[in-house]
């Protein structure tokens, strides 16, 4: 069973899914199997993150947008890749190193999250977008 | 079919985990089918890394303490998520960074893991932990 | 169901795998499951990227080759894996960062990959190399 959702962003950070994804997997009455999240994008990933604190997702934020800095820094002089501006090529960078899917066990009809694992789409592109998620369950 | 175990970890570092999955692999007597991995936490990841030379995972534990330093290193002053210590905030962007899942085809009954790869449970957090670690296998 | 196919690799960069997927794929005649990308090796990755620019290739390999530099670069003598040369604890290290498996729903009979994404494998090594990558397809 695959279905898709989208989720509008505003800006680069991460968006808590977590409640669609609960939604759908309750709806779908599957007590054992194994449920898929996969973003049908290059430049925005999937995490499974801390939800209990939000300045975990203003650090992991902050951290990544140092690691990788817009194609304007002095560092980043290298990048060929701009046609959609200095966030452009730094969000395909992020996209390889956090997941495009994520895989998580379905157990008595629930996700086998932890107590503070929410999931999240992270944006890493600066302007608003409509980003497609892609859900699975197979039983 | 999913189930649980735990992992006692005292320090940040790999922990290889292969026989345990194995073990259970063995059990289910499934010859053809999808084993998933899934870490319930979010200072822990899951790696397949090489098993032959055990310094190659003290070289991956050093590599990525550099990446990312504890929160008292001056590079780091800008996080804000501290509550549980200098391991804290390091932690979830390491896990951000790795998977928390890992998804492997299972052939004739076994995971279809190359020669050298092993299955690891990554410790972002220096105190000791008791982690868990579902296991779901989809035929 | 699970089979394997290999690509022969000439030096680290990303090699475009999608269509031997699709083509893998059609044959099954599955319309609704879950596809599974699995590489079996420590020193390689799976992407899912950009494949309408190669540059986004280049800046990929560009970024990550400067981000984990060969282990003769004067930042890296705290390595000790180096049995097979300057490439090969670096390698390790990039095989951590990136998907060593990529899960992905399939619909209507085709994988849910959007309109700019491509499947890569990313080579690490210098050499030339044989990679072996597993496909699994559960419905």
């Amino acid at each position: 069973m695959t279905i898709e959702f989208s989720v509008s962003t505003h800006g680069a950070g991460l968006y808590e899914i977590t409640r669609s994804v609960q939604n759908w997997l309750a709806n779908e009455q599957t007590k054992d199997g194994l449920l898929t999240v996969f973003v049908r994008h290059t430049s925005a990933s999937l995490l499974i993150q801390e939800n209990a604190d939000p300045d975990v997702q203003t650090d992991l934020h902050a951290f990544f947008r140092k690691l990788v800095p817009h194609a304007n820094h002095p560092k980043m002089t290298y990048l060929k890749h701009r046609y959609e501006g200095p966030d452009d090529m730094p969000a395909h960078i992020k996209a390889a190193m956090m997941p495009v899917s994520l895989a998580i066990p379905v157990l008595n009809g629930q996700m086998v999250l932890g107590q503070w694992q929410g999931i999240y789409l992270f944006e890493h592109r600066d302007a608003p977008h409509q980003r497609n998620i892609a859900l699975n369950l197979t039983s």
